[in-house]
């Protein structure tokens, strides 16, 4: 724990007018806040991309086959994804897990694996998406991954996703938890048009009705059965990555769907979250505000997924960062309080 | 030149959602149409700072001395300053030019000279800070910069400025340049109180009605009598680069003020621009307005100059540099357009 007191004071004593450097101090005094010293560090970090398949595709709520999770895992493993080239620019470590895609395994690489027990999750507009074991079972795959990127040295995590059709699950599990109607938390995701949008609509309404049902008498089973293997190990990942005391690195609207999950089972975990941008996701900034937190680029109209605005957000810790522990202070000037 | 019909279309065969990166798409088609290629590129890049003292100092505008200039240059030239600190962490050069500060001749080195053939600008408050020729010869020495960092193999282009006093002239640049009362566009630069806002307020409107006399039939005279010698040296880099077909990436209030009398005296330079945040001071928002740029930081609140908002964005330009030339197309993956 630091005093807010004493993050102010340091960023007041740096060589600047206090407060010149707008949202880069906010951003510096929550690095502080979250690691709990003016030594901030945000590097080494990892971008842990979770990929799985999603049942409720087969009710044409999403513009891409199941397929392309697949050639899209490929592209990210062989650097030709969004993630892959901004992990390489901003020099953030990717790893890519797969824990529940459609066919078969892919290479095991250092960087590179397999965890899934099933491939997809079933049809949330019809049954359970997940059942409660399954949960687990994701939660704790993404909960290993923590505990591989702190082991490997790693002060910030961040987590993306690739599934086609995980905004369907995302839009439920943001409607159950905010307490929203279906129509303002859906969106087109990759790609949808109006027909799609209003399929979308339809099966969050119900299957959020059935989960909301479920919610106060069995949590885990109600979130267990709209979401999906890529979302639930997600918020194992955040959950364990709290615990370890990591600073965590939010993506977009998925993402924060299974920040709210995490949040919801084990509380406080968002206090270690910094929110890197505002998507164009409807959902999104209702997800946030029931989390208490303010995305840092804001208006910047991002969907991709796959952690890219978490990326975006890297190298702006790195400035935050080293403006908090590099610059000089007004008294090594001279100009100090006298 | 490149058609915008091209960009797009390399942007839209890229492994995502058409639009899904958003603004970064964006920057990456505004980096092409500018750099005139799909092989874009951000690096290398150089900051050029220009300080310079101001005689309007003397009317109490400013909550700090003029003294401060000159501790802050050393400051940036032993790397404690904020502009010191964020060129590192960003990849970009920092070169430091003392184009007319009080006070001697800083130690010049590989990327520190000494320019000036004055030390300070004249009270605009009293008279004209600058004459013509004075004008003539800070433009010279900002062109001649963007010609050194040319040919020094530099792509991106920034400047950065220190001079306290410098946003008074920058307010009577921009109410002269939008026609705005000086009111709107004055704000507390490096903290002004309320005492000193309404003096910087009666300054700007006294020398804001006397410079717009003078400007249709002297622009130059007009312009000299209220910018200061680095603001001019800004103003002649931005030509130059612009003319040598560099990308630039402009900083906030004062550098903006630059920019319009860039524009003013030769046309188009703009359109080789590219905005980094919107500012905290009030005129920024009406000086880019006037100019057509809208800022990729919006709501970052940043008004500490030096040109750090440019260094923030820089690696923001890395990342969409990165993503138009390294990723991989749809086709690649055999889900290209049959």
């Amino acid at each position: 724990m630091i005093e807010h007191r004493r993050i102010q004071a340091r960023l007041d004593a740096l060589t600047k007018p206090p407060g010149s450097l707008g949202k880069l101090e906010d951003l510096a005094a929550t690095l502080a806040r979250i690691q709990g010293t003016l030594a901030v560090s945000a590097a080494p970090r990892r971008l842990v991309i979770f990929a799985a398949d999603h049942g409720v595709v087969a009710e044409g709520v999403s513009a891409w086959p199941s397929e392309v999770t697949r050639l899209m895992l490929d592209n990210i493993a062989r650097g030709g994804a969004a993630s892959s080239v901004l992990a390489g620019t901003t020099g953030t470590e990717l790893h890519l897990v797969d824990v529940g895609t459609i066919g078969g395994k892919i290479a095991t690489t250092a960087t590179t694996r397999t965890r899934k027990v099933a491939e997809g999750s079933r049809n949330l507009a019809r049954e359970p998406a997940l059942t409660p074991q399954q949960f687990e079972q994701a939660w704790s795959m993404g909960a290993a991954e923590a505990d591989l990127a702190v082991e490997a040295g790693c002060v910030v995590l961040a987590a993306g996703e690739m599934g086609i059709g995980n905004t369907t699950s995302a839009a439920c599990l943001t409607a159950l938890m905010t307490g929203l109607p279906a129509a303002d938390v859906v969106g087109r995701g990759a790609g949808a048009d109006d027909a799609t949008l209003a399929r979308k609509i339809a099966v969050v309404d119900r299957a959020v009705q059935r989960a909301g049902g479920l919610f106060a008498s069995d949590r885990i089973a109600a979130i267990a059965s709209i979401a999906g293997w890529e979302i639930a190990a997600m918020a194992g990942f955040y959950a364990r990555a709290a615990e370890r005391r990591c600073t965590i690195v939010l993506d977009g609207f998925i993402a924060t769907s299974s920040a709210l999950i995490a949040e919801s089972l084990q509380p406080e975990t968002c206090r270690r979250m910094i929110a890197a941008h505002r998507s164009a996701e409807p959902g999104h900034t209702a997800a946030l505000r029931q989390l208490g937190l303010v995305p840092y680029l804001d208006g910047w109209n991002m969907r991709l997924g796959e952690g890219t605005g978490a990326l975006l957000l890297m190298p702006l810790l790195d400035c935050a960062a080293a403006m908090l522990t590099k610059m000089a202070t007004l008294e090594d000037l001279g100009l100090g309080p006298s």
